[in-house]
């Protein structure tokens, strides 16, 4: 199961932080680190910071955007203090745990995705996360280190991982209570449908391109939540590439009705 | 929670199962319960069975059909002994407790349905429901009395209405984790949904009207899974709509095309 986790960190300010994130991985033993455009090095005081996990360090990936450092995954997870405009599916620590252990037991790539030390993540990041996750603090006191929060999760990973078998619940549980004929679909996956449903809702004019916020991200939310899997993933495409070979029929008849009437 | 639970029994035939259901619901603090086209009467031998629960049996409902008894219905799982051709979400009795309440909590009605004591439920009554739960049983002697199963399916319902506020995943806990913006659809109106889905899949010629089966089992068990809410009907059904008037206006400009050749 810990295999399958990767820890992402987002614009990541402080050099120690990552170091310190680091160690804390390695102490519950994850391994994958993955830094996306991060603005701090990864110098002498991250490496000083990670005590002898100068390995995850050397090892971790960085990408430009959040979507190149998900793109694999079949369960996104991004950490949020606050609540949303659009209320997407919250977990607290353990339940997330459990949900990780499950998505591992059907060999998904799973990102545990933290945000800025000084704002976190932003809505838009956190809407290509298929759950929300909320460490419970004070809320007069609510804001954790980013290294602290990672390590809250990296443990209650680790004791879901620990566990795994001994409960209906963790990872010998298939996400769905029983094996899944088609495989989940990636992060990349999804995105495609939902990038094939918006333009085909411009196409027929149900969507204004200028305003599909909140309708695109209502269905990015539910088909998330849902879970899908390949072979639904190739339904909806169907469907569809089907509507529009119909709008571009339209069109040939339509300009050939013009043509008729300048007769 | 234990009001907002209905116990549907289908086609069932003796009259002291009915009962003996009766007695169990009530000893659990369940009191409704549906009866879908039973092929038993409520005679002597059932009000003796129910002990003193004929109240129940009195205010039992009686309907046609499945789709009538859970049309109201925000969750409904069916008990399932068999692994299906196509998987399901499969839930253990106390998985589904917690799922219940938590559905409860949202204020939807639920629905825990039982099949015939010779053969269970078909594959298109367990396609209706959102989730499947199985009551683990010796693998060489599986089957349990229909009044038993309801016996163990509401003793584990008034367990999580009793401990309802006691647990995170409890029934204070919406389903999602978040208080939701829009009410789960009812059955009637994710039935609506997916009946103007599968219609226009066939106006386009995407869907095949004399095999649409496995597709929109399919696509069924996707929405179902995901716990759709109004608003995302709403959008799913606006989308449909538009793609149907553009076809509408396909065929009027085919049409007139062909005047135009006519000339």
């Amino acid at each position: 199961m810990l295999d399958n986790i990767q820890i992402v960190m987002v614009n990541t300010t402080h050099s120690g932080n990552i170091g310190a994130a680091a160690r804390a991985m390695k102490n519950m033993g994850l391994s994958r680190l993955v830094l996306v455009d991060p603005k701090a090095d990864i110098n002498e005081e991250a490496i000083q910071r990670s005590s002898r996990a100068e390995d995850i360090l050397h090892q971790a990936v960085i990408t430009d955007t959040l979507e190149e450092a998900i793109a694999d995954c079949g369960f996104v997870v991004g950490t949020s203090a606050r609540s949303r405009n659009i209320p997407w599916p919250l977990l607290n620590p353990r339940e997330c745990a459990t949900k990780v252990a499950q998505a591992a037991g059907q060999n998904s790539r799973i990102a545990l995705v933290f945000g800025r030390e000084s704002s976190g993540l932003t809505n838009e990041e956190l809407h290509l996360c298929h759950a929300h996750v909320h460490i419970p603090t004070d809320e007069n006191f609510s804001s954790l280190n980013v290294s602290q929060a990672i390590q809250v999760m990296c443990y209650e990973m680790r004791l879901a991982a620990i566990s795994e078998g001994g409960d209906q619940s963790s990872a010998d549980h298939p996400i769905w209570g029983v094996d899944w004929d088609y495989e989940l679909a990636s992060h990349a996956e999804l995105n495609g449908m939902l990038q094939h449903m918006e333009q085909t809702m411009v196409d027929i004019g149900f969507l204004d391109p200028n305003t599909p916020k909140q309708t695109m991200a209502r269905m990015r939310r539910l088909y998330q939540r849902a879970g899908m899997d390949k072979m639904e993933i190739n339904i909806m495409r169907g469907m569809f590439s089907a509507v529009q070979r119909q709008q571009a029929s339209l069109k040939t008849a339509e300009s050939a009705e013009q043509d008729g009437d300048s007769h």
